[in-house]
């Protein structure tokens, strides 16, 4: 059994050679990634392990589980972390003098545990080095999340079909959950840190949108417990009310955020107007949104839209307001950058964004959309591409 | 809208007190709670923000967000957690000599964030004490245990018509994942630590039993995608193989673990006699896991039998085998007591344990299944009570 994709080696590579980059502008002679996310980043697969990578050798891969991979000259089975720097001594590699180690991703006791292996190295947080290679994409990973938008687009295509009169919130998000399923999607949405949990996604219907939420996320809803407390709630779904639909779009280790409205009967023209807004605010974005601008400046150009609309009171969020538009994705759903108006990052080609200007309208639900980017040099490219008017149920 | 729940108050306090007495063991004089499982645990709610658990006042909540939340003497609205130390005073609260964080449940840059919020203090691991605590369930806890053992029975009753011919086993996954979550199933595991990552369960059919895989799982299974490397991976289910089912049962904000077999056609008598060996060993499990017995001798026990049946080299995996038959459960998936032979915890009333002594068949798939367990003083109970026997699809 190969631990080594041998059809990515070279995009591996690409990812690597970044890391490094951003290893050298913070002077580090070496990261040690334990992260799950960061080591599916460094090696495409997932393994139970560290990965060790230095200014000037190969990467080394400790795998702890599973055993039974071919091991190499850089793959080597491991039952401890203890036993890394032995091993490194073997290959001729010298003891780093500053080390990374992912601070903002490992436990304090896993990285208290791996600083005193390499007691005698300098101990530096390596999670924002690896986190800002992260946010420009690989062509592999632009793949994968075309992939992953052409699927989530297919299902959100057959959303339509997932409801029936009087269904609740959560019985129209199980039709989609087993949509998504069939269509290969994996079920996971792999996020960063401890402020988002959630199953597949979110369905939102009426006021429920104006619940407010612990997490990150841009709207809450208050779930269908208070132990989970976050999308559908097991409302009926009322004529007059929208549906807002913004489900997992990861199939392969990767993932698109997407986001459509649906209505149930009519509804108010300040609801339309809202919804209109936001693909206002996404056309803007789409063209300012080029390398070189300031990541800040979308969030401003979005602000200001919304105000000059009349609409600045139900923008993202009406009782509780999150201060962001969007957000970096790939592998997690939560990656860098932040779009939001303290953001201090430049845009890259190759970036993939997901924009949400979404508005909450009281008494009739959330509207906007969410469509997830890659920037390219003549602007923001859309890659979950699907119908974005409000849709009848 | 209150956040205190009213219905849970006095087993909210028993909570604090069981978490009160492990502090004094240690002589911590406050921890401060941050993460979701431990603010879940203490308070009955999911907030973004932190509890200050001290020896002689009430608990306090320091709630981030949502806002909007009725305030009071003990619940305060804070925008960051550097403005604690104030509130603590305001209240009349001293600042602690000692005070205990969660060192492996929080990452590194919180933990260091929070230290230096109270420079003078002496900092200690808080986890322990808490993951202490949380060993031992309130009434109320095993009320919500029990409620989630009932309705993820009623799914497994279901499971059998989940089933249609030609089948893979994502498909049928797919099926029962949506019986489970019109039972009103969550369909979101919580676990501790980065060794788990899952949607909602574990379907293994046939020789994907034997795929080793990097989580601490009993069964692996290769997944459908090297980026979710656990449980289904999209093989047809064939005639003379087993399909091992191991699903979410997380209803309420706690969770029941509970596996069974099915099997195709007519399987081999190797498969059955292990089968029935996983059964001898819950019943002699039942029988010795009495309060103040030996954890790791519920693992001496198994692990005797089934090498009395020969049936060793198939015994928790074949081609990679766990080295452990169960674990706490709870709040989360994998809590404490783990039932290995390395354990020194000792069985105590009300504590909440998995027991899953399963083998892997080659050709064949994996037998043995799994209960929840609550300990009482005339043996474990099962909560989890389904027919043990290997049915057919």
């Amino acid at each position: 059994m190969k631990l080594i994709r041998e059809d990515i080696v070279s995009d591996i590579r690409l990812r690597v050679e970044s890391v490094r980059r951003n290893m050298q502008q913070m002077q580090m002679d070496a990261v040690l990634i334990a992260s799950n996310a960061n080591i599916f980043y460094t090696t495409g697969r997932f393994f139970r392990g560290y990965v060790y990578i230095s200014a000037d050798n190969m990467p080394v891969w400790f795998v702890v589980r599973p055993k039974g991979f071919e091991i190499g000259d850089d793959i080597i089975e491991i039952r401890k972390p203890e036993l890394i720097p032995d091993e490194l001594k073997k290959l001729g590699i010298s003891m780093p003098g500053k080390i990374g180690f992912e601070y903002d991703d490992m436990t304090y006791s896993d990285i208290k545990r791996l600083e005193a292996i390499f007691p005698d190295s300098q101990s530096v947080n390596a999670s924002p080095v690896i986190r800002k290679a992260r946010m420009v994409k690989t062509p592999w990973e632009i793949d994968q999340m075309r992939f992953d938008g052409i699927h989530q687009a297919e299902v959100y295509r057959r959303i339509r079909h997932c409801y029936k009169e009087d269904m609740t919130d959560i019985e129209f998000q199980i039709e989609i959950e087993k949509t998504l399923r069939l269509e290969g999607c994996l079920g996971y949405i792999r996020t960063s840190g401890n402020l988002m949990e959630i199953n597949m996604g979110s369905v939102i219907a009426g006021d429920n949108a104006d619940a407010p939420g612990p997490y990150e996320f841009t709207m809450g809803g208050s779930g269908a417990d208070p132990s989970l407390p976050v999308g559908a709630n097991g409302t009926t779904i009322h004529r007059g009310e929208t549906v807002m639909v913004d489900v997992c779009g990861a199939f392969n280790g990767y993932q698109t955020d997407m986001t459509r409205v649906w209505r149930l009967g009519e509804i108010p023209k300040l609801a339309y107007k809202a919804h209109e807004c936001s693909r206002n605010i996404m056309r803007e974005c789409e063209k300012i949104g080029l390398p070189g601008a300031k990541v800040s400046d979308l969030y401003e150009k979005a602000l200001k839209i919304a105000e000059d609309e009349g609409l600045r009171e139900y923008f993202m969020g009406h009782n509780q307001q999150a201060p962001f538009i969007g957000h970096g994705v790939g592998i997690q759903l939560n990656e860098l950058p932040v779009v939001t108006s303290r953001s201090r990052d430049i845009l890259e080609g190759n970036m993939t964004i997901a924009l949400e200007p979404k508005f909450v309208i009281p008494h009739v639900g959330a509207v906007g959309i969410e469509n997830t980017y890659v920037v390219t040099a003549s602007g923001l490219e859309c890659i979950t591409v699907f119908p974005e008017e409000i849709q009848e149920l």
